[in-house]
């Protein structure tokens, strides 16, 4: 299907919102892009760099004739943009967002919003270390995966339009049921971040009592890589997913109890069975993830 | 210091025990290396491969004339072999270790020997994913650390030559003591490991609930690699340093109590503060660790 929107607001010109106006060029979009953000300097900047073609600080200012709104800026902003877009909005705008939670963008269009026909979230599975006007490019989404999360009322053609955006962006598009999409996060992203974040804060309160970090191996960066993410977008993530990120947490803490017990039991046969059942989970997902490559080459 | 012993027992001839046995052969070393081992064939192929000049399956029957003997087996054989060597070794043969946990080791040998003198644990800080006859290979150690823990009643002569062996490997050698580096590898390696292998069995019991592991993104594969270590060695390193890991998984779940607590709260500076000072820690410690690096170029 071709793209439809001629006139689309961006909402946060960082690296999601930069990445999506820069892939989307590179696919040959010729109709207008108007940045929106709180950072003049920022917003010339993302003019000089061909994110986009215009800019304003007010999303109420723009998004009158916009046929498509996406949102990509911090899941604690939301809120504030979408009460001030609600009132400016035309009918027809289709409107989105990139936010890793889903059913929180849902709830809160749910209060601004009288009619959801034309609201469709999304998720890029895709991201940098790095943040801000300078850190978007245009081949970001190459391959990446993008999770469309449709409404009940979210009318076809929008939903249709979002997810042909996003393959021009160069990813591939699938779709999930919102609360589907929240609890498979929390369990494969939001509980491994959580745990990565907690372990490097334990090991740093035991190096203040015993200096013990300087011992670390070259694995230590490996396996705490993500516990370099960005602490307020993941305190974000942990409040607006709330229940399903508590309740994999959960069965985390009753796994790491389960094992405390086998070790203080010394239950040798308890202790090999879950290290042996993680390490083939573990082999025979990385071998799924080598042959599906493999067949989509 | 030039290395004095002219016949070296290796009981085990897997990656660590074959890899040290090529690393001094490296280095020039030229007296006399025998293997011990279970499977003769593999003891065969030892031979083959340079690792040792002959073998045996009885430790007893060749450690009579040795001047040193190492120990690279699982933990677990540990106790037996110090049992069998007990009664066959010289009173001046330097007998070493390369387990991951000193302490236990120290108490097996406790229980075999009378005269300590000549009991000189280390640990070396290498390893692959691979194991078996095939797996040593002669640059292992470089420039890894072997963290050498003498007893209080070790020889000077005895540590020093444990300590020339491990240098001429391609190692850097520092001291510590028993305790000491059992509590420091429970922290920045065990619980590691153990928070790993928890962690993908906690993902792998919600997936039989309801698929979520298919949806993994490259991510996973790099924070749960430890969890895909050999089972069996970290049951072992778990039942052998059984009071210092549960002290730091105590800990580390007394810091996801915490979390939960603060994410059910909401408590949104809680949640901040404590991802911050993790992202902080790591990206310090990483600062250190290419300072470090930098410094001895």
């Amino acid at each position: 299907m071709p793209i439809v929107s001629q006139r689309i607001v961006i909402a946060g010109i960082g690296l999601i919102g930069g990445s999506f106006a820069l892939a989307l060029r590179r696919a040959g979009f010729d109709g207008q892009i108007t940045g929106v953000g709180r950072d003049e300097k920022a917003l010339r900047r993302a003019v000089e760099r061909g994110i986009c073609n215009d800019y304003s600080r007010s999303i109420a200012e723009v998004a009158g004739d916009a046929d498509l709104v996406m949102h990509a800026v911090p899941m604690g902003a939301m809120d504030d943009l979408l009460a001030q877009l609600a009132g400016s909005v035309a009918e027809h705008t289709v409107i989105t967002d990139a936010g890793s939670v889903k059913q929180s963008f849902i709830d809160a269009a749910g209060r601004h919003f009288t009619n959801l026909q034309h609201i469709v979230p999304a998720h890029p599975i895709a991201g940098t270390e790095h943040s801000g006007v300078e850190a978007g490019f245009d081949s970001l989404f190459d391959n990446r995966r993008v999770i469309v999360t449709p409404l009940a009322t979210s009318s076809a053609a929008a939903v249709t339009e979002v997810a042909e955006l996003w393959r021009a962006t160069g990813a591939s598009v699938e779709q999930m049921a919102p609360r589907r999409h929240d609890d498979v996060f929390a369990a494969i992203s939001h509980l491994p971040h959580v745990a990565a974040f907690s372990l490097v804060e334990t090991l740093h309160r035991i190096d203040q009592e015993e200096e013990v970090l300087r011992f670390a191996a070259g694995g230590f960066s490996d396996f705490t890589r993500i516990a370099s993410s960005d602490p307020v977008m993941w305190r974000d993530i942990c409040l607006h997913n709330r229940s399903a990120v508590l309740d994999v947490l959960g069965q985390y803490r009753a796994c790491l109890d389960e094992l405390h017990q086998a070790i203080d039991n010394a239950d040798s046969a308890s202790i090999e069975q879950m290290f042996s059942r993680a390490k083939s989970a573990r082999d025979a997902y990385l071998q799924a993830a080598s042959d599906s490559i493999q067949e989509s080459k």
